[in-house]
């Protein structure tokens, strides 16, 4: 069977700085999430923004059936054309998770198309994720709902498309609630948001958390990998308005918008 | 009454470089739906691609409510940073109404997050839209199908997202079809993409046509113009699984990614 | 302008039979959401299961433009060809809102397709709702989230349509979420399902209750009310294959199955 | 590896009715379609209108993963009692595909809440179905688009729910397109709607019709089979609204609407 290539991004600066989200996650929040979702079936590198090429360079993106990104206070150092390049290739069949403060990201807000503004406040509250999507493969070997005891709060209004499929909805001790799991397609490609992972708390331990990244992964995986393309097609019925099928020469437009 | 204040940016190219083109449009694409849509609850503007700052200087972007979008061959020179400035004013609530080669242009992929990948042909041939959105607003006043004479064909599979709400498919005499309306919601705001336009054909004179876009500028007006932001906000219950439910100073994000 | 013409049908037992809620609604729900709502543009009239025809004889679902629907102990007694009557006129053209227990109405499942089947608790606990359609005409006037201080909990995972486009999401102080209030189409006509109503709370006198209901039926009026029909249609364009255009003769089948 | 239950309802009259129809389908469509679909995973069933209790009592639902079904002019006869048995199951995880005329089946109409309402034309004309979903199980070994030599024309506006994942849209001769395969969810169960199969052509021979139905009997199998229900639940966290957070006795209500 072939093993599905997963790659782990993660800006991978709060482990650096922070005395206390290094004592969390000595090996990164890559290394936790890598440890926990190990398994035979699946092939997983690491990949963090102050690597060469910011972690991607084009064949490891190439490689790479799942992409997970974990990121936060360094989006704005993400360079825009790797993230047309990943966007490119989610398009072309690549899956996509992007966790917690990823929300804030250039490639979630390219994916999406929407802001994803929300509410937050980092008050170690507890969190208790409702499980509305039982039949999908997401959510299987997760109960009702499971809880999380401290988790930062993130809060609706989310800005995301109404028409996402959501999978969680999060009840926070504070008084709010967060579609904190909803799927998306974008061309071949699938995209799966997961709300919980902030980096002073232990959540990338916690059994269910690493549970839905994993079943992510796995709905994620490309069922097939191919280019985008603009097409001049000839007719497959008789034109008989103008007396000819065959195409006009036109102006050849190429997906990038050059001239075709 | 408030008037609809609407912007029409059209590339604004073929029209000067091509009799062919201007010969059907004297006064440009942007000119003719200018005049085909005039009414008194609307206020038009014209904008093109070589006016200084590509026709949308930051005044007019904040100035209007619902912006009109036709492009083709030079969708690669639209700065990336107002393509930035526009998505973030659909997202505040401004309508977009795209049409045509739209389809790839940058502000198209933004709002989608998809390729805008289609089959195209240009072969003069019957293009027959069907109504299968008859409540919606954007179709009051038009008959459960409309026929084009001549229409450059667009087809299937069209790459957008699966969950666009679709108002028009399309039956084209060489054998093909395609979702040739349909609307997204971004932010705040709304987003309708109509497929007829082609720079050598009358489309743009139609009555349906035009009956179309003006119902699409109505539906697509703001609800409201709104920042979008990532509040900090205190818990509305007792938070007591650490004892306080005042939020701890914790990194401030921004919606643009840089340090909260 | 022409008055939009409510049916507001209640069930109408509780109030006759529990002293606890007749001190509440001392003129039935019904009465009191018609008290809540009333309006200039609205014509509003009761009905109730225990009127002769169940309260909703042919020609009042033929000059009803938007039915409330308040329902608990006694879904079971409103007859099947009531039901089949109002879905059809929903299907017409006809707006139709649901109210709380509703949920697990005959007309609730009839649209949906789906059980209703969901969580619940009697505790006068605390519901607050949180507004995720902030542009929606349902949600004008109504803030980011609203507090009603008693309410029976209803919890996910609610059976309802993934797809169905959610307006409110809940927070329960007893632990649950609930996505309680949400909208379809169906054939031309819309609905509407909203949570708060519980008969032993005073939630149908809640100014922000009543906006949404009073904005529901706007939303909800008939864009057109229209017969669904099967109609058989010749070509529209030369049948070549068989060499003709005309339709054979066929079997007609009719929109109840019956034979055409 | 456990087979998958599959049940072929087929109304099974036309072929003792019709001289033509008993030519094309000498075993009865059903039969046709359970030697098209035969393979090792599939445990294949037959049932038919005129078998007792209607094909499908009730050991035969409950032990049925997958039903497909196919009737056209005796909708009318099928009980109301079986109906709902039927929707009881797809909610509680049985699969069901309803195929070509089966959209003014009572199933049809009580799965998707609409009427089913279409145009349609018997011209032996040429139908060209595009694959729009080229990444859904359902459409894996089919290419682009596929041609069927004759079939019925089903044509636009079909009356079905508008979120509704559209997986085929036909091109028709005659000029006129149709959503012909789309899916939906009903509780925990799966549904797939496709459009060819009039009894007086021969498409129920047709490789790729058959591939369709084969990848959509794979993909609607149960995740798993559990009866809805409406708990009465205690409440997860303290409530202080009133000082308890035990659940009052309340109304017990079922599922089927009586009394809890």
């Amino acid at each position: 069977m072939n093993k599905i290539k997963v790659t782990i991004w993660n800006e991978f600066r709060h482990e650096k700085q922070m005395e206390e989200v290094r004592k969390i996650y000595p090996e990164g929040i890559h290394g936790a999430i890598a440890q926990g979702i190990a398994a035979d079936d699946l092939e997983i590198r690491l990949a963090a923004l102050d690597d060469p090429e910011q972690g991607l360079p084009d064949e490891v993106i190439a490689s790479t059936d799942v992409l997970i990104w974990w990121g936060h206070c360094a989006h704005g150092e993400v360079r825009d054309e790797l993230v047309a390049k990943v966007l490119k290739r989610v398009q072309e069949g690549m899956g996509l998770i992007v966790l917690h403060s990823g929300h804030a990201s250039k490639i979630f807000k390219a994916v999406t198309g929407c802001s994803g503004a929300l509410k937050w406040r980092e008050a170690e509250e507890k969190e208790r994720l409702w499980n509305i999507a039982p039949t999908h493969p997401i959510t299987q070997g997760i109960d009702e709902y499971f809880e999380l005891p401290h988790e930062e709060m993130y809060g609706e209004r989310f800005d995301i498309p109404k028409t996402a499929e959501t999978i969680f909805i999060s009840w926070f001790e504070g008084g709010n609630v967060f579609r904190s799991g909803f799927t998306l397609e974008r061309g071949y490609g699938k995209f799966f948001y997961f709300q919980p992972g902030h980096e002073t708390y232990r959540n990338f331990y916690d059994k269910n958390v690493l549970k839905v990244i994993g079943n992510a992964v796995r709905w994620a995986k490309p069922v097939f990998l191919r280019e985008m393309a603009f097409p001049m097609v000839p007719a497959l019925e008789e034109i008989r308005s103008t007396g000819f099928g065959a195409p006009k020469a036109g102006i050849i437009q190429n997906i990038d918008g050059s001239n075709k």
